[in-house]
């Protein structure tokens, strides 16, 4: 299977290290909206391209993987190369889901096209677990919980506050919570009880350190409702300790069977780097596309809608004989 | 969606309370190789049917989840009612699964209907989640551990020693080796590393207690391999504490996507009720049986076959928008 990718920040350079990991898998081209010259890729037989010039490739790739974020890239990338190409993206912005799956069905089922969208772990790998959970459960209740791990947006959201220079947020379960959860006493769990935000701030030195904490914990939406911790660092401290970009979480679904048996359904993750793995649950993804289009397919999919056995390079009696 | 259930022991009773939990579900029929006059049932809207009648049922019901044991009844009843009707079956000796495949496959795709095998926590839940976990962390190693819970096998091996009157035998996983496990440290585990056994014996009062522990301890396969604890308690305290039939455990994948960074995928159950958890999967399973011989996909198929949204009742549309 040949794919390509369109963007080369951490999700894109996370793709060219999983296909490393997938023997069936070749990186065949790299579209960037830079000057190609510009970009220093790792991979060193993929082909680095102008995405003006991504229409040229369209019997060359079997998969285009769409590494663009999803506040402005996704919503107009994937409806637009699914038509070209089949496409996974990783769009997860929870509340337009439904809208995007409709922009882009209609572009893929239009040029038969297989396209999926939402991929990673959350979207994704989370949404299956819950799914499955809720299925297989009707009469429970679900918990997500997500961290240890660096939220992009909420440190970007601080670096934006005059006088920081660099600054990173973990989002951290409460552990109280947590295992209040899996011991299915099924609490009803407040924001601020279910995840607390450690804030790691390098500040210029002639900032009021005291000012930019009172605006970070009071900071509507990213942390007024959570309790959060401040602390000042040096830069060399966060380039030491705080330069990973780890994550996880956990899916949680307990439920009844009969009045007197309760069942505790589990999934966690635990990331050292959130960008690889959400790449490595693309690159899977890609070969399910891959597959499906050879079918006729076609058309856009969730993970709801892929059977598992169109994820692995393995046949159908490998994976009866092996892992079943 | 109307169902039969052919079987009524523990895991038959289960799908009962499965169905309660289940809207669109309902239980027309409930087939017994004893007098059907004899069977005792909680439904109050199923019928019971002797199994020699089974025939004048294949338009009234939708499904037929087999609720035999794996041992006998499964591989004669499944391919023989799958040219009868649509069936989900829970067979579980695990190096057999590509045998009954074949011949179930066989009833299935020559009189049009859809089977689905294996289905369960594990084979079954456990499966998909080490596909899952293998396809999106191809360099890693796979983990299981049972328990703690009741094994159904073990405990039978030991009530056939002469003196027993009874027994409960739980397989426990080792807390070092899990420990490591999550911790990425991919140790090399032995038998006796991962499970420690603990029995629960009433003996008859005549019995040697002492010959009866050891010959428990020495048992080949069941019990000679691991560090095995032996309690003697009277049939009042076995009743009391050990008449539950509950289980679990954890499917651990833990892999590297670069030479830097590793990750855990984690998924564990803590059931109160091994038959009541099975048989609700079970039943989530019948469903997508069901839907998938309304499309006219028919033949066998595992876990690995199914996309996910076929196990729920909700739409496609509901599942994107609640569960993505």
């Amino acid at each position: 299977m040949k794919i390509g990718i369109l963007g080369y920040g951490n999700l894109g350079k996370g793709v060219e290290f999983a296909v490393e990991q997938n023997k069936d898998v070749e990186l065949s081209v790299i579209f960037t909206r830079r000057n190609p010259k510009d970009l220093q890729v790792k991979s060193k037989t993929a082909q680095v391209a102008s995405v003006s010039e991504i229409e040229k490739w369209t019997d060359k790739i079997d998969v285009l993987i769409l590494c663009g974020g999803s506040a402005t890239d996704l919503p107009e990338q994937t409806p637009k190369y699914a038509k070209l190409f089949n496409v996974v993206d990783s769009f997860d912005t929870h509340a337009k889901i439904p809208e995007h799956f409709e922009n882009v069905d209609k572009s893929a089922i239009e040029t038969n096209h297989t396209a999926i969208i939402s991929v990673g772990w959350d979207p994704g790998l989370f949404s299956l677990n819950r799914m499955y959970a809720n299925a297989i459960l009707p009469n429970g209740n679900d918990y997500t919980f997500w961290g240890k791990g660096i939220s992009q947006g909420h440190s970007d959201a601080i670096r934006r506050i005059e006088g920081v220079k660099n600054a990173k947020q973990y989002t951290i379960p409460v552990e109280k919570a947590l295992q209040a959860v899996k011991n299915c006493q099924n609490p009803t769990l407040t924001t601020r009880e279910k995840h607390t935000r450690e804030c790691f701030v390098v500040a210029y030195d002639w900032a009021d350190k005291e000012k930019i904490e009172n605006e970070i914990k009071n900071m509507p939406n990213y942390f007024a409702d959570y309790d959060t911790t401040v602390h000042f660092i040096s830069e060399e401290e966060l380039e030491k300790n705080h330069s990973g970009i780890p994550h996880g979480g956990f899916v949680i679904r307990t439920g009844k069977t009969s009045e007197k048996n309760q069942h505790v359904i589990e999934y966690s993750l635990k990331l050292d780097s959130n960008p690889e793995f959400t790449a490595s649950v693309l690159v899977a993804y890609a070969r399910a596309a891959y597959k499906l289009s050879l079918e006729k397919n076609y058309g856009c999919k969730t993970v709801f809608d892929i059977a598992p056995a169109y994820l692995s390079a393995k046949s159908g009696e490998e994976l009866r004989k092996e892992l079943l």
